[in-house]
């Protein structure tokens, strides 16, 4: 099977980071296809950033559409996700999805550690979005600068878990999911240090769209999950549109 | 006082629907300035035609950053709201928003009433994402052809009204709103037929803003509402870009 | 119009405090009455004194029913509020009420400072009762003695802004709202101590009581806000006994 | 033991139904000691009707503060229980509150049989307030003639039993609590006819208020719940004012 | 009346302390049989040892069905609860449930003090599961060596005082439960060094088991908690396999 | 690698059902090895019933401890699920839990249907246990006699078909979990008479449980999943016993 993996944020060496870990995860036989947004931040850190990603990531979807199996949107934020959903025929996850299902299968409650005071209330809505506001434990925050973080592994590391004994400790969290691409490959150091499971969001996403795909799950034609046909959308990359047009 | 009203859809007759409704609320001395998105769907029906919208909005906020006092999100959706509200330094509200507000100061629940089976979901996960699903006595929704809609006022009336009488009926609502554009200057029909208080968004909506314009809230500098500076964005509107810079 | 503020203490100097507010919030030609409650506590701070102080708002409702626009509940325990709105034909807002409808168009969650610990589950639940307990980042308490807090302004600004930055922190609140008459007036020395918006709610209530009577919102004639007609209640002042009383 | 069961309705048909009923519910030793609301509504059927029966039924606590020992709140509003819990220091349970108490040891959810449309939204609140509203399937309501239901007492039983099948069938009711003292003596007739557990609120009140007298619960001396003290409250009943002085 | 209680636990000195208090809580007439669980964990404290203490309970419960006027289940687990409402004819309350019950009788927001950290998130769902989850403000942890537990009592009690402090002073507990059979017996003096009520669960479940077998309440014929009849039941002890059979 | 699939049933034509159904499902390389209750009800059709089948369910998994990659607890009462998930070091999945996780990656909220009414409390009280109530829309009954469920496949599709219907059209499910072994083989039928996804619980949990053996979990050392080690157990199968000793 063929898996999209859809970078929302601009930067090209993210696409790359997560590219490996993905393969890494993967099954044989899953092939792994790597796509950058054309436009937008190249961190997204804001809604505002997250409203461009989200188109970003649509755009690159609908290119890809009927080309795939399922789609990943391989930010935390899975800008655009639900929209995706909606308009293609194939499955989609976010990472950030992916490692809450994989949490509650495995604790009671999950602590999310993420980069920047401001995303807080951010991914403690995307959660609660999700309907899964009762199994967060809390939201933790470690403020790192951006350079550090990907030259001092170790600082980021340590960072890291220290925020999630906190949410361990206080919180009573009992899985730590560390959101964003940059703690891809990261996975084994930071579980080294903690008493509970920690998630590698990236591995859940594949996991969880090859089992999409193998499950073969029909595609809504009611309900707000249907493709939205025979809209008139404008202005728009071609790819996009197409995705409203009536089957031929 | 300035009001920017930004329709989220791509048709312009919409935006003069409601500057009009928009004019006839707002206190002397309130300018109203209308702007239309540049690219997405001609009205707005799906999550993936929000997402554009998202985008369009923002684009039409960004280019008028600093040139209104509040800015309004005239489309039921909100499209984009969250993510303008941060990024400018201006109030903003949202159509639905506004609606869920004053509905909530008339009545026990509300009921909505919208177009299409599909956004059903949309609009009580939205209202969700206000904080305010307790309040939410249900969504109904109201089939009807879109040409029909414009030209037949007497039977669209005639369907909201239906509609709402259910939501009194069997889900307790005590106050209705009705969604979208296409209802602007209804909403003295309908209210006509019905024995609870009927919500014109656009008022509601003009009337917070200009609620907020005289309150002149400090603009936060920290928190997920800060303006989310220094950030790199590329490949899109340079008034988008230049939200993210920091201040000269 | 004519925007009646009824202050359900019995402390006229209270009163006094909040008219000036109100005055200085009102736009050009709206005009303010203001009233003070017969009997009950000199400040509320229990439920036992909100059960007195609704009735004595209740009265001063009734006997100003039909001769002004709007009434605002001009204490933060937002006493009789909502009986008061089922039982006459004009708009109701409370002042709690209010501040929280503004915080949460300005930020994601909001944090309130109130006086007394004994009240913080008050405020709470009230937050609750309203459909918005998802919104609260949590209520502080300030604990100072009554006669400083009139006569030592910096040592009460010094205080709520102590409280403000613990809940800005701890609990990630992104908007402050000052709970009680007591905070009138003191609000441009709070905000400017403070990263967030701070919250006047005397001015919230006057700002929105005067977009419900700009709305001029239609009286249920069914459902638990219709005016209770043709009920036998004896006992009370004639005032409130006309309420209850079929229009001629 | 003593009980005083206030009836916040100032009918005294109503006082004396109840009493009966609830010396038949009472154990061997326990006194009942009715007293009636001196002001208010005949029968409460909106909030601002149970403003003045909280603010009557604090009278008739005050009165008897010290000698008793609980006090049970006689109406299906449970009107002023909080307050009254609060300033008193003997326990208080109101009719509605102990009722649910019972029912959800009985079943999965529980459905409340009430009187006039408008007062569903007040009944689903109060049990929202207590916490419980995850356990209540729903509000009926049955229209009936004040004078027939007490003249046509088959006419009534049905009714409420009419409305009872629906929740149980419609809405999964394993409970039916009939609210309101016109029930009380009817619960035979209505269990008779229904194949889930009926609950007759005025025998619940009065076995959890002989359970808490008996249980000696210590008075919280901080706390909402404590008595609050030393607070100034004027132009109301004497035995009133005395609850908020210090003990001697 | 004859109350049996059953300890889930396997250890019989359980057994006899909460007889000894159970005895002590009863009223006169009131007979307590005392029975302990065949197998399982001589202390419950996970939950896998819940589901072979569920097991038991219900082998005692169907043991002596028929032939006692209620049940209380003795663990703060409230071991099998729910299943054994379900099968017997006679009313059930459990420790905790019945604890939850008084606590929101007599403060606004209770808080739960368990030993050992893994129970932690257990209570907290219990507490969820009976639809009291807003009730709840926390549920505190005591690390106390077993053997200590038993032969200190006084560095028990002492440690139970500074977690209930915590949970009074941190998270606005207004009424505390200790939670366990451990408990039992030293409610006197942890009510001593506390501001707030302090629940002696045993004592509230035989008033609460009192209270139903008075109210003699309808076993329902339909719905979740009627008696699941003519099920095949095969490999366990017989009187388990009666319950299920129709009466004859 | 090897799943170990739990009947909690005693009914070994159900374990082969689905044995069969598990086979087809899983990828190459995957052994899937079936087990069956020692005790128990037939089919589970109560809480009391669960409550012996989460006891034999535990007794099978104890038994295959250390033998096998991952476990599945094949009832839709995922009986015993938590209680095993943590005495177990090996991951845990439930079928009901499994189709909750798929069906909220594909749709707004989902619709349970199920046999026989008295379950439907059940089923959504464990939804709400995982906390997803939000993601339910509802959960509808289906009543056929178990003879003809078994041998008039025609008229159980049909009936399931019609009760899906009814949760799509006035509940808005837009993903349908049919529940329960009896439907194991039966999912194409449904999926070809319904517009939206219809969930195969068993492929999905044989999905999985794939994924978490592939994804190698930590398995907790603190916390409540974290093995509840040096417990004293006794009377149970000696495999329950060694479960909680100590690593030699």
């Amino acid at each position: 099977m063929k898996l999209l993996i859809i970078n929302p944020n601009t930067t090209q060496q993210v696409t790359e980071t997560i590219g490996a870990a993905a393969k890494a995860a993967a099954s044989p036989g899953t092939e792994i296809v790597m796509a950058t947004a054309r436009f937008g931040a190249d961190v997204i850190a804001s809604r505002a950033e997250d409203i461009l990603a989200a188109h970003a990531a649509l755009e690159v979807a609908a290119a890809h559409a009927g080309q795939c199996d399922a789609v990943i949107i391989a930010a935390s934020w899975d800008s655009g996700l639900l929209g995706i959903r909606e308009a293609l025929r194939e499955p989609e996850v976010g990472l950030t999805e992916s490692a809450c299902k994989v949490a509650t299968m495995l604790g009671d409650r999950f602590g999310l550690v993420t980069f920047g005071a401001r995303s807080v209330p951010c991914y403690r809505n995307r959660v609660k979005s999700y309907g899964l506001a009762e199994r967060l434990a809390g939201v933790g925050c470690v403020d790192i600068d951006r350079t550090r973080m990907y030259t001092d592994r170790a600082a980021t590391v340590a960072k890291i878990v220290a925020c999630a004994r906190e949410l361990i400790k206080q919180h009573g969290a009992e899985v730590i999911i560390p959101s964003g691409a940059v703690t891809a490959g990261l996975h084994a150091e930071i579980q080294a240090e903690l008493p509970v499971p920690v998630i590698d969001a990236t591995s859940c996403a594949v996991q969880l769209a090859q089992s999409l795909v193998r499950l073969r799950p029909f595609k809504a034609t009611t309900g707000s999950f249907s493709v939205p046909l025979s809209r008139h959308v404008g202005g728009v990359d071609p790819a996009i549109a197409r995705l409203f047009e009536p089957p031929a």
